[in-house]
């Protein structure tokens, strides 16, 4: 069949072509096909699974397949997409935020749990719990408009390092995950993340680092106030919880901004358990729910349910009773991070 | 240039034409060219403002141009675009469900404000005030779970009609906005709603009658609850407000969903002056904000300072000292509804 350009534009225009075109330009399955969308992986169990779900729901005419605007794909951030050990990235940066704020802090020098936090005292810190923790929290995060916020959290990323790796904190992001992310876009997904780590703190790299935009990232927050100042409107970040995105939390804040039902679910956490079963258990029936399971202490770290941060107990027994896809990092990534 | 679909195919996949051919076929400005966007726009000032607003941010190389996935757009719903008088939908809609609760209630019966909903008192359920109205959305929106609640919406909307127009209130979406929505998006970018409505009652419907997805709705919501109900894992909806997306509140719930600052805002009342101004007013050169003035009581209705919903009156002055654009329907618009 011969097509002059001409006729080509003149078809198109008609719209005869646009939809067969698109298929063809806009499909990944024919670009994908010769090359790996998931090299990050072993061709394990887990893989296949992943692989086997999205062919099943973009094949139109399955009994499973979901129309593109409903392939709504959810992600944990800590321990799912980047490192949570040993210690939250977030609680990192308020530590040394606190730090940064001292000199005009002078009376942190004598309360907790301030004062634990400048002698470097992790003890102490972790032992002032929810309140303490609450505290640090507020002082770093709030106090400041979104705008100013965003840009404390932007330059410290670009300076700060994770110790163990030195590395820095956003090139510890789980390279296979990286992959998937775009392999499930590439296949009509909206990919999601759903932490419970504050909202801010992840919007201004996540599209960077993972191809997820701010309008596609949920999380904790709190409260903010719009004031004009100097005819300038802001927002301004004030010392009050809005909403905590973890654990039962996570179907609440996935029905508040999404508002539809995910199809798929990646977690690594017990904090993770009711995302996950908000996704799989509804009756539908091709739903996927995936745990990451951290068993690799030479590359990364290994626990479950015996860890402070991201323990994964309950969601480890439910996910043999579910049928979820549990990724044992050390079998199934051949590489953990991007080289 | 003769191109033989082999050869096409060859080359597409080596990406050459790819990028060449979505430019021909994904762009708007090659079908749309022929034929008018806006059709049901009359050739006045605020098509040419949108128009020329669109172009500018959209012309790559231009001092303007805004990247696609900055491209945010919201717009208020009632009264900006679908009609709000002489009372919102949502609240015909309690006023409905009421009465259709009514038997399961006897003692509504000699309680106000709901023995005024049930005799039509109009009078008496407006003057119980903030609290009464309260009351009344809390016992027809809360009480079961999100999937019932969007159900029990999508029926009344399926069988309601404005006793005026007589028509399903779906059908009274603006025409000329529904056109609007769909030429930004045509040319990259996102459109939000940002209502003072309740989310989950705009969900339903948003994407068929406005082409605007679940995920893209901001607004008004009561508090919800994850339950697992015989190991099915429900949301149930409380009778608490969680967030009046309305004046002040219309910056924060567009920063806590879409985390950028938009760069074009659509509103008909003051309920929508602190959303145009957190928009236009950031010291960016080219944004848009834009107001609908009800000037066309022939074909719809008209008000502005002197009306109880919709009140338009400090934006309406602050549009000329700001610039905004403000349409007046009868001049404006060929149309207001869609045939």
């Amino acid at each position: 069949m011969l097509v002059t350009r001409i006729e080509f534009l003149r078809l198109a225009r008609q719209g005869v072509l646009a939809i067969g075109l698109f298929a063809v330009f806009a499909s990944p399955t024919i670009t994908r096909a010769q090359s790996d969308p998931l090299p990050s992986w072993n061709d394990t169990a887990p893989k296949a699974a992943i692989v086997a779900f999205v062919e099943k729901v973009t094949r139109a005419g399955s009994s499973d397949f979901v129309p593109e605007p409903e392939r709504m794909a959810v992600f944990d951030n800590d321990g799912t997409l980047w490192v949570e050990h040993p210690m939250y990235t977030q609680l990192a940066f308020a530590l040394d935020r606190v730090k940064t704020l001292a000199p005009q802090h002078p009376e942190w020098k004598d309360v907790q749990p301030f004062k634990a936090v400048l002698e470097g005292d992790m003890k102490t810190v972790a032992a002032s719990g929810e309140k303490g923790l609450l505290q640090l929290l507020m002082v770093t995060h709030a106090g400041m408009t979104v705008d100013d916020f965003q840009k404390v959290v932007t330059d410290w990323l670009s300076s700060a390092r994770d110790p163990r790796f030195n590395r820095p904190y956003t090139e510890l992001a789980y390279q296979p995950m990286v992959e998937l992310l775009a392999y499930l876009r590439a296949n009509g997904f909206k990919t999601f993340i759903v932490s419970g780590g504050g909202v801010e703190f992840m919007r201004p790299w996540t599209e960077k680092v993972y191809g997820v935009p701010p309008e596609q990232v949920i999380g904790s927050s709190i409260k903010t106030e719009f004031r004009m100042q100097d005819d300038t409107p802001t927002l301004y970040r004030l010392p009050e919880v809005n909403f905590i995105d973890d654990k039962a939390g996570k179907p609440v804040g996935i029905n508040q901004q999404i508002g539809r039902r995910p199809i798929a679910a990646f977690g690594n956490s017990d904090g993770d358990l009711e995302m996950l079963q908000w996704t799989t258990m509804a009756g539908a029936p091709a739903r996927l729910g995936v745990l990451v399971h951290h068993t690799d202490e030479e590359r990364e770290y290994a626990y479950d349910r015996n860890t402070e941060f991201g323990r994964l107990d309950k969601a480890l027994d439910a996910a043999s009773i579910t049928g979820w896809t549990v990724i044992d990092m050390k079998a199934d990534w051949k590489k953990i991070f991007k080289d």
